[in-house]
């Protein structure tokens, strides 16, 4: 990281020297290593400091990842019911996301982990520490399963939204939300919960 | 484009302009319409030289997109066989290229397509006609609900290039190929050929 020189006249430019550090340590380091110390230590600032602008490590790892949603008020949301529904539900969060005037950050952030290795590996954590270890956790699935049924969703919710919002791919790219839940929800379902041969 | 000034001293330069026009004609017409006549126009040289240089059209395409491998080739090979394995043998096919040599090609033009809106139209193509239309074509799929299947199939499909190439999300990033054939296969399958309820 380039260090900025000279003097910080404002708050806004203290916390994004903050977004800067945080960005750089959770890269290197995870999301679970990174701390709110290394980050503020990265930053030059007192580590209340970073708790008084951001809050806790991980409001601050969505401030640093530009995330237009708390995946921990919504992953839950979306899969509290049944659980045979929970591939439809977490398609249609996610739809329901990527749909809102939220979704432009949202594609954004896709774009540029795909052309950025340091980006790529902040998606990484953001997509395993925030999204994937949340669903895992609600749906009370197998933890030796877990990583891998994790990382299956992951491929395919990450290539619903290439291709309906980066690549925008038809018919995908104007379909219906529901009519795309009930196309992919049930591949989703299957990653999550059902039985898999030849993976376990 | 930048339309380069001064003398052009050999082939590979005008080689060059011609994959240059290539690109812009194909992204702003899409393949379908994009012709040698007015990819020779846009590079001023004679068509024949271009038909010289790269052959037919869809060879001079995959010469723009730097593809590592011609589907026209690999896609009727990985198809042929039982109608109820197509899913498997598609991703088999599709990981065997990616973790080829081939394979780095591959992700440049995946991370080129996320961040350039002409290479992500250039994609759309490449995708949509290279591949998934011959796919469709190789399987005797309905018409009428082929692009959708075809689209569904590229969700799938670019999601787990990105997460295993892209994002390197483990356990999927370094997972054995007959697992993930084992795993997404199914899914690939069931947007080629199953029934679809809520969608059709």
């Amino acid at each position: 990281m380039v260090r900025r020189s000279g003097r910080r006249p404002g708050n806004q430019d203290t916390k994004q020297s903050i977004l800067e550090a945080a960005r750089q340590v959770f890269a290197e380091r995870g999301f679970d290593k990174a701390s709110i110390r290394a980050i503020a230590g990265e930053a030059q600032v007192d580590p209340a400091l970073v708790h008084h602008y951001f809050g806790t490590k991980e409001k601050l790892f969505l401030a640093s990842m530009n995330s237009p949603v708390d995946p921990a008020e919504i992953i839950p949301q979306a899969l509290a019911g049944p659980r045979d529904e929970a591939g439809e539900r977490l398609v249609r969060l996610i739809l329901g996301v990527w749909d809102s005037p939220a979704g432009t950050a949202a594609v954004a952030l896709i774009r540029s982990a795909m052309s950025n290795e340091w980006t790529a590996r902040l998606m990484r954590e953001f997509i395993v520490t925030q999204v994937l270890r949340r669903a895992v956790a609600e749906l009370g699935i197998d933890e030796e399963e877990a990583p891998v049924r994790a990382a299956l969703v992951a491929t395919q919710v990450a290539g619903l939204a290439v291709v309906r919002y980066v690549l925008k791919v038809e018919p995908v790219a104007s379909a219906p939300a529901e009519q795309l839940v009930a196309a992919i929800g049930p591949s989703v379902q299957r990653y999550l919960t059902e039985d898999l041969p030849g993976v376990f």
